[in-house]
């Protein structure tokens, strides 16, 4: 974007995110169209979308699973699953061991939801002991949300075993899957997830602008006259849809062509399982490569998630992680800029349409950078 | 889209709704790139976006006011308005004459905001007397909220007039001018308007995926502690941008190129005034050809906006509005799909990248289709 927009750069930079991530061609070229957002055309590419998100979570159809596309990024689902589905009298358990688990405390301040909260530190998985003291201790507990790969260090959360527990105690389950979901094969039946929240612009590699949520349907219809705002009332969105297969309000209409685009991609390249194969290739390509470099892990490799790494900054005074990241921009790589943990540590995405040779790429930018920087590690 | 994909259409069908809209081939070409979202170099084309907004609207750069996206439709960003400005003992008085009138009063009920509404019929601007009154007797009422273009119908409502009103009472003026922003000048000072709410996909024609509200940054900023949503609070928004420039949330980086590149090509046509007269003259032909095909207007002139435009069904029994539509898309146009009146109309958009030329089609396959039909009118 600093070059003029009529002179086009060869390439885009690549995206070392957690997203919007780089997409394919063919998907952006799918927003080369106008639709008519209510138009019977564009209502049945919606419904092949809806449809085609319980095939990638293993759905069977007709077992009363839903997908639900809902406008706005992923925060917008996830606040929307809280706003609609707990009751005045409900109560959510909140884990926490990092910014995306915080940012769900605030929602429910913010929608004056009553919610306890087990934290455990950035690098630390939740505490399974502390949740079944949490849900042993106190029955006014209706809902428990988890975050499954906490992208502010990479950590992938246990949701299994901590389904385990919060079925037990019969609670209903929430969680934000948003950069995992279609990367880390999810078995909704033996987590126990209710409800799950992922967007548009992760792994299905698609470009931002809705988030989607999968749901039975008897749950969600059971939770009728507790929504706290309209655009965020996802059983409404759910009932539009069945009236007349439309959004109730403007769809992003290109951001869905491109959708359906990018889930034809997922589906040619082998599905779920071929992506994580990808991307867990790019992890390890990373990993081996900066290790090489001497820039350390900043979690237990049991606990780290292939879709985003945290690194320490090297001990080096000589390091500062603007410079770092506007010299590895100008060789056309972005990697997540600024820190999100308590430690100094900086995050690179393995996710999106990149490769194990864009990897190869990435590294040698960056070995360059901290040459050009004076930066000494000890590889 | 009912072709294959690898087969793409000759053309996408003509949209004559009011949004999403048909854009330039180079409008959506913008979407062919992948932005890093908090890149220092997309920050730079939101702020210029968010520069240029204001510009559009006739205010000058220091006024003290600012443009605020939020990801989201247009019914996203009414929402945020309510959400965040008005105080816990706060009332609204909502003004209502379509279903745009309807979904705010909707809004105020699930954000338990105490309202008071002035309804007038469809086919009636609201009631100056009725709100004078409404404002003078109730001290307890804090904002006002008015349509501009009231789409339901095509009616363009008085906000000047109504506005005189209310900052008589010195009440907060909330302005939804969804499908006229941009097409119908608006004088901000005279009008005496506080927060005006568009979208990404009207008139500036861009592509659908985030609305923005226009305010005074010391209003916004003295509503502190009142927001409702995490996702919707407008101040905190606000907050961001200033912060670092980033939306707080994912944004539809490609929605926000695409906006950008219809921002220069609005000014390339010579601004609001030469789109107004592009609209207008639309309006004309389009007034004047279904005349003489018989159809009748549903609105008096001297409230009809140019933007949209509603139509009586023919008396005919033989007129299906289905068929009209299904017969209308199959020559490659799109109307608006069912009415939101009460009595039996039909609406015809006029606006986004639709010239005069391409009215006369429409005018061509509307006298063909209804022969087709044998459907009789009276011209």
């Amino acid at each position: 974007m600093e070059q003029s927009p009529h002179i086009p750069p060869a390439r885009d930079k690549l995206l070392f995110t957690p997203g919007p991530l780089t997409t394919s061609l063919t998907v952006k070229q799918a927003m080369l169209r106008d639709a008519g957002s209510w138009h019977y055309e564009f209502n049945a590419v919606v419904k092949s979308v809806r449809e085609r998100l319980l095939a990638v979570a293993g759905l069977a159809p007709a077992t009363g699973w839903e997908a639900i596309l809902l406008q706005g990024s992923g925060t917008f689902g996830v606040e929307a699953v809280l706003a609609t589905i707990i009751p005045p009298n409900g109560k959510l358990l909140v884990l926490v061991n990092g910014a995306y688990g915080e940012r769900i405390v605030q929602m429910a301040q913010y929608l004056k939801i009553s919610h306890s909260v087990v934290r455990t530190p950035e690098d630390t998985p939740p505490d399974l002991v502390a949740i079944e003291r949490a849900l042993a201790g106190d029955a006014s507990i209706t809902h428990v949300a988890c975050v499954h790969c906490e992208t502010t260090t990479g950590i992938l959360n246990p949701i299994t075993e901590v389904g385990r527990i919060v079925k037990q105690h019969r609670r209903v389950y929430i969680v934000d899957a948003m950069s995992s979901f279609a990367a880390v094969p999810i078995d909704f039946a033996s987590t126990g997830i209710d409800y799950l929240i992922s967007s548009s612009n992760k792994c299905i590699e698609g470009v931002p602008g809705f988030s989607f949520i999968l749901c039975r349907r008897a749950d969600l219809m059971a939770t009728e006259g507790s929504a706290r705002s309209l655009s965020l009332d996802l059983l409404a969105q759910l009932k539009g849809f069945e009236k007349n297969g439309q959004f109730r309000y403007t769809p992003p209409t290109h951001v869905v062509l491109a959708f359906d685009q990018a889930l034809k991609e997922l589906d040619q390249e082998g599905g779920v399982l071929a992506r994580a194969a990808r991307y867990r290739r790019n992890h390890q390509v990373l990993v081996e490569g900066m290790g090489q470099l001497g820039f350390r892990l900043f979690l237990d490799p049991k606990v780290q998630s292939y879709i985003i790494t945290g690194f320490h900054y090297p001990a080096d005074q000589k390091f500062y992680f603007e410079e770092f990241y506007t010299r590895l921009s100008d060789k056309g790589f972005i990697i997540y800029p600024g820190k999100l943990t308590q430690v100094n540590t900086f995050r690179i995405g393995t996710i999106g349409r990149i490769f194990e040779s864009d990897i190869r790429s990435l590294l040698s930018a960056v070995g360059e950078t901290i040459n050009e920087m004076g930066v000494k590690t000890n590889p």
